[in-house]
């Protein structure tokens, strides 16, 4: 149910790499945040210098060209421990697989209701069925 | 109010169709969710096959390089009935009009209150107007 | 903390400037939001007439192709006034410095949880560290 947005530097070291950061993410979100398997919708783009802006120091981290901007939209109710797992397992995974500095993994995370989404048909298929009065046995 | 982000294959069937799909979604706002008529505002984007990511079949549905991802950021307080026929609305529709299959609609939903929006002249034009204590008669 | 999308027309008077948009955007949330000095991250992008749609006159509000679609996500909790003072900077400000037309800027604002960011390491750093019970004594 994450629609995930992916923001990279196109002059930086991530051009073209957008996919497979994007794989870390999802995977991440399985692993710590009771993502379905399969549950995998992402936005990915590029940008020159004027279209991507990023504090180089904010917070005292130290930010470079190969800033990854994760925008994160999910349904509400994770705990703050689980929302602390998925960032450090993001920015664990993104070293480990690719090479990224975890000073240059920003992420957001916008909660909704688990209404909010249709992945088809027309259907919020998170929405319980409405049940239907049991037949009378008379 | 709705802002509306539309997301395409520049490699499938909807290439150059993106505002047709916008039309489709503001009808079906303004026919279910009770969406002023003329509030239309949609950024609309093409991507390639690497910057769009979806699975194939989350949940049993289908979909193809014809997937079309929409998000719209809305004020908070329609009820989950009002949801499902937006989103029932919105799929029927971009069948009946361009033939897009409903499986590869995905939708998702953001609510905001109803004080974060600007639509110009830097006022927020769904406050209330501050009532001012009624003169004195005396 | 706030994540600033910013949105222009290519064919229109803003082509170029997103930059200097955005730095007049930013200026104004540490002037009325608090927002803390060099908290600075902004995607910005420039679309054809098919990828940036505004109605002309919804509200009454004449808009040109220099409409700008400014939306951001931030820490929730202002109060109306902050946000209307915002409003209004970001207009104002964007009319002084750059000759935006007021009627052109259209805001919107997504709130979310202040543990919803991580500024990079894979840390929550707006999450309070936890207390550890201080050490005994004996």
């Amino acid at each position: 149910m994450p629609l995930v947005r992916i923001s990279l530097s196109k002059t930086g070291p991530w051009t073209g790499s957008g996919r497979r950061i994007g794989e870390v993410v999802y995977r991440a979100m399985v692993d710590t945040i009771q993502v379905p398997v399969d549950d995998n919708f992402q936005v990915i783009t590029e940008h020159d210098s004027e279209g991507l802006i990023y504090d180089a120091d904010y917070l005292g981290v130290r930010r470079t060209d190969g800033f990854v901007a994760i925008q994160i939209t999910l349904t509400e109710g994770r705990t703050v421990q689980a929302k602390q797992a998925l960032f450090a397992t993001i920015a664990h995974g993104l070293r480990r697989e690719l090479g990224v500095r975890p000073e240059d993994v920003f992420i957001n995370l916008v909660e909704v209701k688990k209404q909010n989404w249709s992945f088809g048909n027309g259907i919020a298929q998170y929405v319980e069925a409405r049940r239907e009065p049991a037949a009378s046995p008379s």
